[in-house]
Order: structure tokens, then sequence, then C-alpha cells
């Protein structure tokens, strides 16, 4: 255990004790925000002479910073505050959706201090036009970042399957991409030496809500998360479901609709994604044939708002697929929280009694006394910032080895 | 750490370390059977020398016995076998289903050495006719047990949705109970000093498969478990998902048929265990409606084997039904296997062709690359082999601590 003898600067022992406490510590500033040392001693339950040895090493490192609080609340001297370096620390997050490319600078505690977007058309998925465009707005990004700041990793989110460890996207339906070598080609077209795990975007929209969106605190959560298909990210017990090999959560498949439904980018038919995903809810509206992408689903979603009959007869029909979709998960897996994120985040908002009818009529009352309903807390950034917080992993495991890395700006 | 200095007998000290090291070599004897010390070192990543004092310790208990291998297989002292002490220390198990009641005398390793069966009508279920039977059982089991041997704990599984700590059935459908303190009950009116731990039938299904049965290794794993109903038992990354309250699981109650599908327990139409459930089979056969139980179903399977084309239309239907819940599945959990158990295990016999269809219809390929399917290893125990898990957990959890439990035989 690391005592408060140990002065800033002295040799670091690699011992698991401290170096897990030393990355609790920078997870609590991080996700949290400015919290004083008695505020981190009593979440940690350690004492105030650790948790000083702790904020004093990550201090000498540059990855906290140390003030007083702006009013001393009680009579007594003031616990100091600590607050993330987020002037100082960051990450390269990108984020693959099915119509946009986005790369970011995000600080240790997660600001999105810049970004480059890149808007895609349909056609032509090309892994290597991806990884140049990408790859482009990350090297910008990390010439722009101040002097002295530090890069600390890099992350990516894709909607489709990625095979944890290497990055590799196993499927991506709407981009046509099989067995593609996503992470890897990124990683070395960045040319950073930084490597760039990628995961899904629904998985890593669960770890941001969890993290620090909507369901902090929650253990049992479901993020569903929408761009022209349905993926899900589900944590169960505070850890994301992988399954046997990564591939759990594709709530996106689950059949809902086995008489007749639409056909499915996976070559079957009455998918929840065929039936609630955009297509399906363009198609119900009634809009021309060409129209695709999120703002003809938020002019869908307003048209209803105002009182257009075809736009409430498709939010409707599309809530109600969706509510089966969402009851099915509440029986399986009893959570605390389902949050609705990207496209999904709109239908929610358009056809939540639909969704909350099919919960009543097809959920256990014992199955549904807990669990809430919300939307994403991050508008369209919660995968950008799941694909943060995979960047961020390897210094919140080893805040002081991971300094070491490399990609500081010049 | 456990030391071989430790005598026998010695002062036991209160130590987590050795404590969960003489859990962990009792479960692995219970589970696995007689295994050598040198396995025994192997698997718990110790030496020989800290496997002799676990061992030393664990016989002075009376609860493994250590003999000479039957051949030494190679030159040098053979290593001594490790046995569970399976003729002294047994454990009570209840299992409550729709048409019968169980009791049993399960030995340390697994194996049922006494049973009682009561076969019930569906009519006038009552919380206090079922725990006289099952309390006037046990305490006959108890005193059948030989002199010396001692009584570890209890439990029982339930037909329902229990409530985690106390053993309220929050939910019984086919039995037609609410909030019922069965477990409460059942621990007074057997009178042995002992509580007895309740669980859901498939949860604890899914225990005993993933411990001792088809599914051993297996860290996702879903066991479906047909007794007149649908109940699941999911094992997420090793442990039984029971989500934010402990109602997880309920898959009998997906919707699976939205189109006017056949009316559910739960008021409800169309959730899987309406349209594959017992009930649904019976009917789609043609056969009379006062028919029910195991053996009816069972007839079916046999009718469809023989050719009767009835029955095998009957199978044919339900088997669809239940691949659609099956496909499901797999989309959510990416499991390594699916156990088939109770009735569920003669439908999978008589209809994994379209069981297997419909998966490969629905199920993306990279979702189902490693998943196998298996019918339950324990015919009609497994829920009965899941209740003595429970009852087995405390003395598993701390060996020397509960051999100071009560109940054991006069």
């Amino acid at each position: 255990m690391l005592t408060s003898s140990s002065a800033p600067g002295a040799e670091y022992a690699p011992d698991e004790g401290p170096r897990q406490n030393l990355g609790a510590l920078l997870r609590h500033v991080h996700l949290s925000g400015p919290l004083s040392r008695a505020e981190l001693a009593e979440r940690m339950n350690l004492n105030r002479s650790t948790i000083m040895a702790l904020t004093t090493r990550l201090s000498a490192a540059g990855l906290v910073r140390e003030r007083q609080p702006a009013a001393a609340g009680r009579s007594g001297r003031p616990s100091l505050v600590v607050t993330p370096a987020a002037d100082r620390v960051y990450v390269l997050a990108f984020d693959v959706a099915v119509d946009r490319l986005v790369a970011a600078r995000v600080a240790l505690g997660g600001e999105i201090l810049e970004r480059r977007v890149a808007k895609r058309s349909r056609s032509g998925p090309d892994l290597d036009a991806v990884v140049a465009v990408l790859a482009g707005f990350g090297r910008d990004l990390h010439r722009n970042a101040p002097p002295g700041a530090v890069c600390a990793g890099a992350g990516a989110s894709y909607c489709g399957m990625i095979r944890p460890g290497d990055g590799m996207v196993r499927y991506g339906p709407y981009l046509g991409w099989v067995d593609q070598a996503f992470g890897a080609e990124l990683g070395e077209q960045l040319g950073l030496g930084l490597p760039v795990p990628v995961g899904n975007e629904a998985h890593l929209g669960a770890l941001a809500e969890h993290g620090r969106g909507a369901g902090v605190g929650v253990q049992n959560l479901i993020y569903l998360h929408g761009d022209v298909g349905v993926g899900g990210g589900i944590i169960v017990g505070g850890e994301v479901l992988d399954g046997e090999a990564g591939y759990g959560c594709e709530v996106g498949h689950m059949l809902v609709n086995p008489h007749g439904g639409r056909p499915c980018s996976c070559g079957a038919r009455g998918c929840l994604e065929a039936e609630v995903g955009e297509r399906a809810l363009l198609a119900e509206a009634g809009r021309p044939d060409g129209l695709f992408g999120r703002d003809a689903v938020r002019a869908v979603v307003a048209d209803a708002g105002r009182g257009d009959p075809a736009a409430q007869r498709a939010l409707a029909r599309i809530g109600d697929w969706l509510g089966i979709g969402v009851a099915n998960l509440i029986n399986l897996f009893n959570p605390g929280m389902l949050v609705f994120g990207g496209m999904m985040r709109d239908v929610y908002a358009g056809a939540e009694p639909q969704i909350r009818k099919r919960i009543a009529d097809h959920v256990l009352p014992v199955s549904r006394e807990r669990v809430r309903l919300s939307v994403s807390a991050f508008d369209d950034d919660t995968t950008l910032l799941g694909a943060a917080e995979l960047a961020f992993a390897d210094l919140l495991a080893n805040p002081l080895g991971a300094t070491a890395l490399p990609g500081t700006a010049a």
C-alpha cells in the first residue's frame, strides 16, 4: 500500500495495490469531475493520508490538479479539490456511423475539445477511404493540440460487429464490410505509434451512459442505439455483455415480426431493426425513396408533433414494434434502466405511449417494477464518447505507466 | 496463506485466504469427483504442500477422504486421491414443479441418495399443503440418514419468480401463488433449524448444468427449462444473470408471435411459453383437453417418431416457434452453449431441424460460430440438483465454519 511517506517523484514500485488505487482515483475524477480529497476518501474507502499520497503522485505526473475549494463549507482545514488535467491530457476518438465520420480530441474528464466531421454518401463504402479521412482528421487534431499536451491513447467506435483484441470488423452491414482490419489500418495510417482499439458503437454507447451519462450507478442497463439499424449495448452487473466471443447484444436482429415482416440488411425479414430502423420509419411516413439520414428522421418526428397524420401513424407503428423489442429485453434482463440513443432517442420522444403500452402488456409486473426509461445524455455524441472511454482505458488502468505513451504533441 | 506446518486440529484462524482455498478445493472435488493432489495443485495454481495442508484440514473435518490411487501411473511417490465424503455429508434438496413435488437427500459430490416424490393435481395449489408434504419428506429423509451423517444445508427450486434473500415466491403462474413466503415456511415446518434458500427452477438448472452437467467450463450458457411453461437460466461470464432484482431470464414471456398468438398464463398472447409449452404441443397434436403432464408430452414425441402426422406437425410447429426464441437468445447473448432441459429436452429431440433452421435464418454467422446445442445431462433431475447446489453454497463458501451447522443425524 502506498503511504503518505511516498514523496512525489520517488521511484515507482510496480505493485498492484497502488497502481489500482491510482487508476481508481483518476477514474473517479475523470468520470465525475472535481472531487474533494474527503469525497475521494469516502468513495474509495481509503484514509485521507493515502488519498493525499495518490493525488500527490497523480499531480506530479500532470494528470490531476489540486486547488483550494471555492468556499470552505465548514470550519477546519478545507479539503483540497482534485480536478482532472483536462487542458493537458487528451485522447483521439473516432466514430464511424453509417452516414458520417467523426474524429475528436477528448479531454481527460470527457469534454470534447475539438472535432472534425465528414458526411458520407451511402454508396462506395471502402476501408481505405474511411481510414484515410479519419487518419487525416486525427493527425490534424493532434497537431492542433496545445504545446505540452499529451495524447494518452486512441479509440474508435464502429457500426458493426467487432472482434475484441484487434479491432477487426467482422461484419458491418450498412457499409458492406466483412473481415476488414479497421483498427490496425487506422493505427498505421494515423502514424502516431498509438494502437487504435475498436468497439461496437452500441457497446461503447452503453459504457458512456453507464460511466458519465443517463445511467451512472445503474449496474444493469440497456442502451439502444439507432443509426440506420439498431444496436444494443447491455450492461449486466456492471460489465458490458460480450458473450463468448464479443458479439453479444445484437438486439437489431431479434425477430419480432415473423409474419411477413420487412426485409432486413441481414437477409432475414421481421428483425427489430427492419421494423423500427430509419428505412421503416421513412417508408411508413410516405417519404420519397431517396431520402435518408438523421435529419429526415427528425422531420418525421417533428411533423408528427405538428399533427401530420401520416407521420403520426408511422411513429405509432414503429413505436409499437420497438415496444415489443423493449418488452422482450426487460423480461430477459430485469434492467434498472433502458436508455434510448441516436435515432432511437427521436423515436422514443415521438412514440413513448406505444412503447409503454407494450411494456405494460408483455412484461410481468415483478420484472418491470424497477426499470426506468431514459434518453441518452449526450445528444449525438454518445458513441464518440464511448470511443474516448476505450481510448482512456490504458491510462486509467495504469496512470503512471501510460504517461510514457508516445503521441506527446510537440 | 495456510502452510504445511498447520497441523490438523490446530486452531482455525478466520483468514480469508485459507477459507477461500478450502472452499475452492472442496468445490473442485464436489463438482468433479475424485482428484489427485497433483491435479488439485495444477487446477488451483497452488503448490503441493499447500494442497496437502488444505486436504489435511478438510479430511480432519470429515469433508473429504484421501486414498492411494488405484494404479500408480509413473515412478515416484503417487499423488493421493482426494474424494468428497459422500457417505457422510449431504443436503436436503426440494423441487416444486407444476405437477410434482420432490425431496431428496443429495450427497456431497452430487449423487442423489434417496428421494420422495408426490404427484399433484393442478387444482388447489396451496402453500400450506405444498410445505406440509415437502417438510414431511425432508424430516423423513433426514431420519433415514445413516448415523454420523451431517446435513450441511437445504435448498429449494420453485417454478416461478423468487425474491433473492428470503425465498419469497413473487409470482408462480401455474400454481397461482403471489407473494408467498415459501422459503421461510418450509424452513420452519422442516424444524431442523436450517434456512431454506429458494431459487427459480431454470436459474438453478443453469447452475447445475454449468457446474457438473452439459456445460462444464462454458462461461456463457443458456439453459431452457420446460415444465408446463418455459423458464430460462442464463449464465453470463460465469454468473447467473439476475438483473436488478433477481428476476432476469424470463424467456417464457418473450413475445414471439404478435399476430394473434396463443393466450399465455400471464394474460398476454403470443409469449414463447404459450407457443411452445405443454398446452400448445398437446393442443396442436389434437390430444384431448384433459390430458396433461410430461408423459403426455413424451407420447407426442414418440408418436411423431413413429410417423404419426398430427404429432409430427405439432412438433414441427412448436419447434419453429422455439427456434425463433432460441435464435433471439443467441443474437442477444452470443453464448457458447444452449442446453434444453425438462420438457424442452423432449421437444428438442423431436424438432431439432426446425430449431436449427431458425438459427440459420435469423442469427448472423458471426454470432453463432461458437454456439453448441445440447440436452440436459440429468434427465428430470436438473432443477433438483440445482437446488442441491444452493443448499451446498454455505458449506463451499466456508467449509470449516459450516460443519457446525445444526442438522446432524442422531
